[in-house]
């Protein structure tokens, strides 16, 4: 960051909003709301913003807003042109000291897109992360389900992994959650149930919003899951203490 | 829970707090926090609790207030007596129609203590857990840090386990977070030296706290981590892009 850019910019805030009730904002992210003229959000290529959705709220009138549209290729890498246009729009915000609030659905590094805007702007920029309550929080607490105590490793794991991968790290001791389960719901309870881990296992879709779904994943019956949607497999000494 | 419980008893609310700074607390834990006549908080066997710390700004006077207070006898089991004594307590607030908020730092069930509560009183009144912003999240936050990408999986791993599991864990691929570091710093250098991730760990300690500290961790010298410490370590991928 330059000096220049810290003395006259604007502060570009990679805000997180949470996982999507709209009262598990932080008084701060709600706060830089407020007060930021500009708002910037990921969307897909048509149709609604989840991330503005959940911050609906708390967005005053007048703004001026920043549809993120990018392509959405799973498992491909995100589209850097895009990124690139909508880094140098944002650029200009700042350059003209307006603060950009970019809403990010839980939190913002937490397998959030905002990375690709981060490693655009803070080099020249004054960018500011506000955390956020992850969706794996979310959903344990959706799901009334301790994950690990103590001494647990915990394993965050994307659903579209490969068959090979996901049971290398499904085996692994300790708690499990499984991101990202969507199209990938058979393909995920299948090593499950190879491991012995599907009796356990929890699936949790849309937590915290409405529509929430919390079903032992044993009595789960041919459902389409949502992109939003998770396994959780709470470590053994926590399974059995419960 | 019986339908007693649900008609006539009070509440008890699993209330994250966020990581240290009082306005990452959410709207919705403070909208609570505002209402509930009972609070209690972990609190080490003499001296002030970290979590009454962080929300002290939010608490109304007048509250009755529990500080749970157990020994911390760091790699043991927690002292089952204790939390009995504690969630009788508490209970007993509850089944007289009062509300409880239990403070937890960062999210309850993210290596919370909140558990061992839960685990005693779920069975028997309404628990409800608020999800809060974790010390992983805002570890990354503090640091200016993207752990992962996409396909990335995520290991988070407890600081006092042994040698050779640390080595076991921190080897293998995608992001590593280790936790509650303090005295086992020097431990997880030389596990993170022999791997050869020791130059692109981040070394956080009191994320988002008045005296945070964030560093690489190769300029970190002969310090005592305290234990609300924790290192990160990026995705090849991530750390590449960045």
């Amino acid at each position: 960051m330059t000096a220049q850019a810290e003395s006259q910019g604007g502060t570009c805030w990679g805000l997180g909003v949470g996982p999507g009730a709209p009262d598990l904002i932080t008084l701060r992210a709600h706060r830089i709301l407020q007060s930021a003229p500009v708002i910037a959000y990921p969307a897909p290529e048509t149709g609604d913003s989840l991330a503005r959705a959940i911050a609906a709220p708390h967005i005053p009138a007048g703004r001026v807003e920043i549809a993120i549209r990018t392509p959405m290729v799973p498992g491909h890498h995100p589209a850097h042109a895009t990124y690139d246009t909508y880094a140098a729009q944002i650029a200009d915000h700042l350059a003209a000291g307006r603060d950009v609030a970019v809403l990010c659905e839980g939190d913002p590094f937490f397998y959030g897109s905002f990375m690709y805007l981060f490693e655009r702007l803070a080099a020249g920029h004054r960018v500011e992360v506000v955390p956020g309550v992850s969706s794996l929080g979310a959903c344990a607490a959706a799901a009334g389900l301790p994950l690990l105590s103590r001494m647990d490793v915990l394993t965050v794991i994307p659903g579209p992994l490969s068959d090979a991968d996901l049971e290398r790290r499904l085996a692994t001791p300790g708690a499990k959650a499984v991101m990202k389960v969507g199209r990938h719901l058979d393909k995920i309870r299948a090593v499950l149930d190879r491991l012995g881990l599907a009796e356990r296992a929890r699936y949790v879709e849309r937590a915290t919003m409405d529509g929430q779904v919390v079903r032992p994943l044993a009595d789960l019956d041919g459902r389409d899951a949502p992109y939003f949607s998770m396994i959780l497999v709470p470590a053994p000494d926590v399974a059995d203490d419960a």
